[in-house]
Order: C-alpha cells, then structure tokens, then sequence
C-alpha cells in the first residue's frame, strides 16, 4: 500500500497544479453528491459509539458538524532559533568556526565535538571564540566535548539537545542515526549520477564528469554513477569519456551492459559511494531510464543531466526526487557557499526540515505570536475566519 | 554543558540582531588576531596526523586553507511534496477528508488509519474521495488501513513512509514516538499556560480564562495551568475568577501557594495535562516567574498573557519559546484554520520542520534545481561565489 501510495504520488506530481486542482474540485463534487449516504453512515457510527458507552467528548468528536469569524487579531509568524545543537565533526577544523558563528547568529546553544586529528586546533579555535562572547550571554553557550565516551551520553539528552548534525562519513552519520532519537541532519549516502544525452555537447559533458568526479573523489557530491545515453556508444563518445577517465586514474566498474561493451570490470552494486577515484558507468535507453535508475539505486543527494536538449532538461529536472538536480553543471556545485548560503551547517538528504545545502534556515524555527484585544472562541459560533496579509500592505 | 548552552542560548536571544553581529565580529576579530597562534595549533595537528599514517584525503581536510568566483548557474529553490504520509486519526473522520485534501494539493501519497468507532464513515469518506483520483494518477494514492495490528508494521517502513501524523491522545502520540525511526508531526502534551498580569483588564481575562479552559477542555490548546499575579491576591480580582471557574464545573488544584491562599487541593505536579474540566492554578510574582515557571513546567506549545501593560507584553511574547504566543486571546486560537493556514495538518511541538499550527507547507521539502552551461568547481581556484536574487529583479 506504502509502495503503491509513493508510485501515485510521483504520477501525481507530475500533473500542473490546475491538474491537482481539478482533483480537489471532483473530490468537493464528489461528497457533496454523496452527503446523503456519508452522514447516514456517520450517524450510524455515531449511535454504535453511543451504545458502546464511548464517553461523550469522543462522541462530539466523532459527529461531523458544518461551518465555522473571528476579528482583529494580529497574528506573526517569526523564526526563532532550534535550542541547542550538538555537531559531531571530523577532520575540518574550519567547520568549527563556520558552525560557531552560525549558532552566534542565529541565536543557538552549542555543543561541539571534533575530530582527534584536530584537537589542538579545534581546543584554540574553541578559545578565541568564546573569550569573544560576552558575559551577558555567557562563554558556556559552546561547549567543547573533548573525549569521544561523552558522545553516547549526550545522544540520550532528547530533551535537552534539539538537532544533531554529524559531519563526516557515512559511517558515522548512520551510526549516530541510529543510536539516538534526536533529529539528525545530514546525509548517510552520497551517491550522485551524471546522465549524459544523446544531445549531449560531448567536450561540456567530459570536463564536467572529469570535475564530478575528480576535483574532490571523498566529498559527498562527488560523481559516483556515470550514466550514458545507448547512441554515445556507437558515435565513440563513451569511449573518448573513458579514456580520459581512465588517464586520470579513475578506476571504472560497469553495470551489466556497460561492462562488457567497454571490458571494465562489473559493479558490484549500483548502491555504492567510493568516495575515491572510481566509479560506476552504465549505459541506459534514454532519459526515462536514467531517471528510473537514480530513483532505484541513488541517495536523493545530487543529480546532474547533461544535455544541449531544453525539453530533455526539463524533464529531468522536474521528475528526479533529488535534494539538488542540475543542468550541464557539475555535482560539486551542490554546496551551501556555492549556493550563496553563507557558512554551511550541511547538506541534508532528509526530507523532514531541510533538504539539500543547509545554510543558516535549518538552524531556526517558527514561533507564532498572536496580539489580540480580548477575543475568545467561544465554540467558533456562527464565525467564518477570514485573514488579511499584513505585509502585503505595509 | 548542554543545560548551560541552552541557558546562554535564551539570554543569546534577548539580544538585538545589531548586538548578535557584534559578537560575529568580535570572533572574526578574535581570530585574526589570534591567526598565528591558531595556525601553528593546525600545523602540529597536520604533522602528528602524518606521523600516526592518516590517509592524504583526511589531512587535506584537515589542514586549513584561504578564500573561494562562479559564473552563471541559475538556481532555483522550489517546494515538492514529502512523499508518502501514514497518518493515525482517532474519531473525528472529518480529518480525513482535510488530509485528503492537503495531499492531493501537495502531491504527497497517503496511508490513513482511522479509528474503529468511525469505520463506516471513514471508509464512506475514503471510497467517495479515492473514486475522484484520476486513472492517470491511481486511486492507490491513497491507502485506507483498517486493522490495528498494521500499524507496527507500518512504523518500521522508514524507507517508503516519509512522515507520520498523528491527531489524538497524548498516549496514542507518545506510543508512536516510540515505536518507529520515521518522523512524527505532532504534539504530546498541551500544557497550555495563561498568565494574568496586574495590570490585566479583569472582566477581559475571566472572559479568556473561561474560554480556554471550557471551549473544549479535551483540546490540545486548552489551558491547564492559570498563572496569576500576586497583586491580584489582595485586590479580590483573583477570588472573583476562581468563583466563576468553579460555577462552570472546573475542579481546581493549586500550586504550594494558591493552594494554602484558596483553599483549594494541591496539584501532584505543575507538568499535567487535564484534558477535562480541570486545571492547576497558581501565584506568582511577576511577568519574569511567570516566564520560568513556563518554560520549567510547560510543553511549549501554547500560552497567552493578558496584561494591558505593552511592556510586560512584549517581553513575554518575546521571551517564552513556545509554538505559539498571544497576547489578550485564548489560547484556543492556535489551531491551523483560526490561523488561516487552510485544512490543518495538526498542531507541532517539535522544532524541526514545523512547529505550531501545521498547514500545507508542513508536507512540502525543498528541492534545488540548478540550469548550467558547463560549470565545473575544479578546486574554487581562485573562485569568489557572488549570487543574485532573481526574483527582486523580476
């Protein structure tokens, strides 16, 4: 049902919004024809609760019940900060400084726990910053937890620490995931395809898998499958493209097809990040193929076509359910300063919160203040509520 | 640590945005004040990360390096829906045709369980909306679940379900949270809080008071604890209030003063939820305890203040980090269709993705789409990323 439901959905979004409004439209139609025959089956579930001696709140619950005005109150939906956040980072000690003054900014508490390999940076930068906080605030608000046994301590404190953001492998990404019921933003995989069209220019196509793939093999937005539209191989483009891989010290396994038309070894996996200079090449039908490939094997990290045809773009673009897609631009721009962030907290493939490059935004929240002269409910008697954007006026 | 954190966090709060800068430059300060010494720490940490054999790919990451220019991508953030929602709905089928509506609009996919008191009317409710899903999209869009023993099975789909709402008791909400690593939208407890300031319009306040308490006392956002200043004490405003609570048929218990100044029974503890005609009162000193005592005892989710005093307003919609916060209104109004968000979703207390009253945005993600012309990181060689928003050009 779960799969069936997810299958629909992507039909579903691929409708125009007057498409999906049309939906609505039948399904208002639809119960309005049928009010008759809904209400007799409520008042029928409504008179077996009463015989059951269900109590009455749940009944005038369970009853359904039409229409609900209200006035003059001045309703503000500001962003307030998440609370207190706990970064698990290794190596970069620069992620230090960019996570400390985003929490600075932001309003948040921190708690900071890097690398070993990094300590005597980690321990002078976490000096210098917080002799800068005032004591108004206190040097308390970043905490710099030193010995790697505090951590699973500090994945108990659900209520206390309101986000934890790992910054590192997968394995240390899954297994914080997996010990803890805070929220955790991040990605575990980072398995990013590039499709290359048949409409492809072929020189734009090898210098941007080149960079997808070698300007930094261990980051999460590194290329890790190269697909290939089935015409290259015969007009010699693949093979030019794996040449120059090759030259470069990549090493190459195929999926079914691509290995024995190009003789390289089989993948073991379609599933599987190197993070190092090697990576998966398969060649698929078209377009349509390559997009049910990525939704199949990849991560909804970052995904990339290649392709000098408008239509063909767009398509990709609007159908792959990926935290960042592109157009004849390399994997690695998928980044929070590339993307104008500002400092970056990370990049998140989940699809609660933040998605994709996560800037300052995923350390807030919502608090909604309400100033009123008085107003009350009062059972929503006889009102319809109506709102009027401020903004919009001002 | 992390208490500390979060106390710094909230004083971190009270300060202006041009006072949070000034700490943001007193770091950058610090830091290139300090550049030599922070630099020497890093290169100790580089050479022991040698010597002890760390991959090169670590030590690149770990050693510390200058600045970052790209040229014409064009970025776009867009909304696109969740994916597959399962929502667990005690009485009330009404809910299910808003869910149903809100995930149609939003593209999202749909698993619905209902309770067994309304199973006439939610499968009614279910075959009518479903028979309006064009073929094109499917009916399966939507699933109806009908046995409680799928529940358990549902809460471990974590790879095909992307969020779980939710909407009914505490119990059912905190059983949930328990038993799956999906995440959950929703509220556990309600401790909804309204404190009467001194200077508060009295004939006003007894109005809200009664309201939030006898609307609807099973609701979430009903009050369960009335804070009262202790001028009130004296001047009679307080007993006038209890006397008319208790006319209504509300059981009031006390904290350790109100109880021995009312003579009323002592509250077990100030962390309760009535859901009934009942409520916990209690005096404090001023607008500042009344504030500790909400963010000691509450749940953050909704708590009103009726003070005719702008001041004493402003610091506590300010201050109490709460999803929602009025100012002389009941505490009633925070609910999704009083605040104009359309069919509600429900009502969050988490501060991860939405948080107050949810509406339809609480079942979107983002995805970036960016369109290119062959960009390539490689490495940022001397690269300074500006960005422009299009939009204010358009």
């Amino acid at each position: 049902m779960a799969v069936s439901a997810r299958e629909c959905a992507r039909r579903l979004q691929t409708l125009s919004s007057q498409e999906r409004s049309k939906i609505l439209l039948d399904i208002a139609d639809a119960l309005e024809a049928k009010e008759e025959e809904i209400l007799a089956e409520n008042e029928a579930d409504v008179a077996a609760a009463q015989q059951a001696g269900y109590e009455n709140s749940l009944i005038s619950r369970l009853a359904m019940k039409p229409g609900k005005l209200a006035d003059g109150i001045i309703l503000e939906k500001t962003s307030s900060p998440l609370g207190v956040l706990l970064i698990i980072f290794e190596s970069r000690p620069d992620a230090l400084v960019q996570i400390a003054s985003l929490a600075v900014r932001s309003g948040n508490g921190l708690l900071l726990k890097g690398g070993k390999e990094a300590k005597r940076s980690n321990a002078i930068l976490h000096k210098v910053i917080t002799s800068s906080i005032p004591p108004t605030v206190g040097e308390r608000l970043i905490g710099l937890v030193t010995s790697r046994e505090e951590i699973p301590e500090l994945l108990k404190l659900d209520d206390v620490i309101d986000l934890v953001i790992p910054r590192g492998s997968n394995k240390l990404v899954s297994q914080i995931k997996a010990a803890t019921k805070i929220p955790v933003l991040g990605h575990a995989d980072g398995i990013c395809h590039v499709f290359i069209d048949k409409s492809a220019d072929l020189d734009m196509a090898k210098r941007i898998v080149l960079d997808a793939k070698t300007d930094y093999p261990a980051a999460c937005n590194a290329m890790e499958t190269l697909l290939v539209h089935e015409d290259l191989v015969q007009t010699g483009g693949l093979n030019d493209l794996i040449l120059e891989l090759q030259e470069k010290g990549v090493s190459l396994f195929g999926g079914p097809k691509a290995s024995s038309v190009l003789s390289i070894p089989e993948a073991n996996s379609f599933h599987h990040e190197y993070g190092a200079l090697a990576c998966t090449v398969e060649i698929v039908e078209d377009v349509n193929t390559a997009i049910e490939h990525i939704h199949r094997h990849g991560s909804a990290h970052t995904d990339s076509i290649i392709t000098e045809d408008k239509e063909v773009a767009e398509l990709f673009l609007r159908q792959v359910d990926s935290a960042a897609v592109l157009h004849n631009a390399s994997t690695r721009f998928s980044d929070g300063f590339r993307f104008g962030l500002g400092a970056e907290v990370g990049i998140s493939t989940s699809r609660i919160h933040a998605r994709g490059p996560v800037g300052v935004e995923g350390l807030l929240t919502t608090r909604w203040l309400a100033r009123g002269s008085g107003q009350v409910v009062d059972g929503d008697k006889e009102i319809v509520y109506t709102h009027r954007d401020l903004n919009l006026e001002a």
